[in-house]
């Protein structure tokens, strides 16, 4: 069904039909196509879908959606979309609706549940924790294969996953794992013990999601385990939560490269206001201490007064340092984050830069030198001020920009701040001492 | 084993022991050590794996180290290596060796899988073709669960999934698929043309691996199947690979949008010449545009001259200008490398950045202001002068920044470009020419 096709259907109110071809449809499509109505539209389509459907489509939408069909439905309905979702979904659900929302529908859990709610909802934000869940298969390793598989036809409808299998002793230690192709392949009599992989590869519940992206990127699996910190066995995370996770953390490099405070939310589900606030405190940080820059100049004002053409070089040399740092800063950032650069790669990254900006630096100061001489009747000796100086700005741009965000990481701190525009406030006022440097002296200024 | 035990046992010749203990550690912690070792001894580990190992390993290795094996190792013991590894790998590891080495090894395999081989290696860079593999499970609807999870037992060994398999006709055409799970929990006597599901989500040969990813993400599947020009199943794609190929297409947006030429090669594994190679193309460009801004200062010579407090204040308006488009175009960038944002949403991006912008330029502003009237002694209406064209500024930054991506995709070019870098040459320009015009009509210069 297209999107058209539901217009139509909603205009000329053929219900039935609709609510026949919503059942057939992906679940993601679903979402997608509501995410495009209004209030009134979302409200009834989603109420012509089945109660496990609905709760698939629910778990589908963006918060802003999930928020409007929270309030639009009643608290029952809601209970009954909530109550059906997969744990982990249940868990972002909650996170995100209204907290009296939450609390209300928590009260109508079964006191058991509740109780795990409560602990899932306490995982620090962005932990493996409050990422797993709880729908996984757990074997015991004196089954057979039939038996295993037995168990799985019965239960597996209602797990996440059955293609990772997880075998646990009294106390619910992890002692294997075993995968559905294993189980399938071999013979019904086999003894789970004799054919379980021990060797495996876990996650803490207070380790970082970030952390928990890499593991899965390295091995390539489908579903790993979560352990607390008894190593018991408390959780599962799956692949397909995983691609979300990266594209999540990588908007947070890219909006904290940019000068940006991160937030979860759709750029066109924030108001103007929620988009200032993302944006200003940066903006206000760098721009304080552009006043260093200001206060060089006002340093050189005689110089400057003197051959006033000097300012307008002033352009040039900023931005060609700005972009020379950047480009060293992206790759240091981008290579700390997908494990390619460690901190103990210091001096070769150091040496590595230092050669680079060599290279780049002379030939961007001959172009520079040649275009000078050819293309305008710029004295000489200012040509060559003017060309040295961009060989300072270009090497002290790339020097700084790829020592800052390893030594963010050997802090602690995320690597990702020390990007463009930090390290383009910095290299302005190294640029610019070089420079005035250079023309007092060369030009007896 | 611990990388320090590796290290131990490579020392004392303990090779029985290592190659022992290889066999148990999973092949991509055996690629990160052997990733750290020098030639003789990565040459040595290599060797000590059995067969099957050697070519779950190989597939984990760098390009470069793949390389340093591939010229270390016998033409024939590369040639089991490579027959061994999974298609897709082996075409992997295919397009990166020397293409001497590449033509002799094509030459040993049969005549069905030379010509598939070079049909594979016929595929654009980056699409579906070039990134699917033919080691899948294909079934036929008349089958019973029973006949499928026989064959399934009997070829799973060798497929890179079984947990999604596909249903195709006579002439290969996809007719439904049916996941290992639906096997495992439908009684045996079910025919699979009753239980397969004949919604069928596929990508096409020539389609992009970014909007692969994008359909990945879309619906959580753990594969996806390919279909040529006519319909016709001729690969998948599965989950595994779309992390990397996630993390490949979003380290080109970082290159590009920090005005870098994206190549696929690993920080240090680049000579200084191929650094400088990605990176000055784009520094060029950018510096001479740069010249534009200096002619701008240069026609307000007069002004600059009489007034020269005037100057401290450009490095704060262009870094304040350049921060504040990169926000902009780096919101909308990431938000159209996800879907969140498309060009229909042209209007209500740029309203959203015009209200965002008075809120923050404002804000910005006032700061300004009152910091130079209370901490320095800069006259007041220089002090408006500047801090009214911050105001030009910040909104013309935002405006700038935030439709440039948006045109970019309508030419069909790549949005990632028009970033940080080439918005802040544009930026500089306007609020320069503003700057300037409050400048010399406010101050009558």
């Amino acid at each position: 069904m297209s999107y058209e096709r539901l217009l139509e259907l909603i205009e000329n109110k053929e219900y039935f039909t609709l609510k026949k071809e919503l059942e057939d449809l992906n679940e993601a499509d679903i979402a997608e196509y509501v995410d495009e109505l209004d209030t009134k539209d979302t409200l009834l389509v989603f109420r012509l879908l089945s109660k496990e459907k609905a709760a698939l489509v629910f778990a589908e939408f963006s918060k802003a959606t999930q928020n409007e069909i929270a309030t639009g439905i009643t608290e029952g309905e809601l209970a009954t979309v909530i109550e059906d979702l997969y744990f982990d979904d249940m868990i972002d659900a909650l996170e995100d609706l209204p907290s009296n929302l939450v609390k209300s529908l928590i009260t109508k859990a079964t006191p058991e549940k509740r109780k795990m709610i409560n602990q899932f909802l306490g995982y620090l934000e962005d932990s493996a924790g409050s990422i797993m869940t709880i729908e996984f298969v757990k074997l015991r390793k004196q089954m057979t294969v039939k038996e295993a598989l037995a168990h799985i036809k019965e239960i597996g409808l209602d797990r996440e996953t059955v293609y990772t299998n997880y075998i646990t002793d009294s106390s619910n230690h992890l002692e294997g794992i075993i995968s559905l192709r294993k189980l399938v392949i071999s013979d019904d009599d086999e003894i789970l013990e004799d054919i379980m992989d021990t060797d495996v590869i876990f996650v803490h519940t207070d380790e970082d999601q970030e952390e928990v992206a890499s593991t899965f990127k390295k091995y390539g699996f489908l579903a790993l385990p979560v352990v607390d910190s008894e190593n018991r066995l408390t959780g599962i995370i799956t692949v397909d939560d995983i691609i979300e996770i990266i594209q999540e953390e990588n908007t947070e490099d890219f909006e904290r490269m940019a000068a940006i405070s991160p937030t979860d939310d759709e750029y066109l589900d924030l108001s103007p206001f929620g988009h200032a606030i993302k944006r200003l405190p940066w903006l206000m940080i760098l721009m304080v201490s552009a006043t260093v820059t200001g206060n060089i100049i006002l340093n050189f004002e005689d110089a400057l007064s003197k051959m006033t053409i000097l300012t307008s070089f002033i352009p040039m040399l900023m931005d060609t340092g700005g972009n020379s740092g950047s480009q060293s800063s992206t790759l240091i950032i981008r290579g700390l984050a997908l494990g390619e650069i460690e901190f103990k790669d210091f001096f070769k990254v150091v040496w590595m830069e230092f050669r680079t900006a060599i290279v780049v630096a002379i030939l961007l100061s001959l172009v520079n030198y040649a275009r000078l001489l050819i293309f305008t009747s710029v004295n000489p000796t200012v040509a060559l001020v003017v060309s040295f100086s961009l060989i300072i700005t270009v090497v002290s741009a790339k020097l700084i920009g790829s020592t800052l965000p390893l030594i963010a990481v050997k802090l602690k701190l995320d690597p990702a701040i020390m990007a463009g525009p930090l390290i383009t406030t910095i290299v302005d006022s190294t640029s610019l001492l070089g420079y005035f440097w250079l023309a007092t002296n060369l030009l007896n200024l």
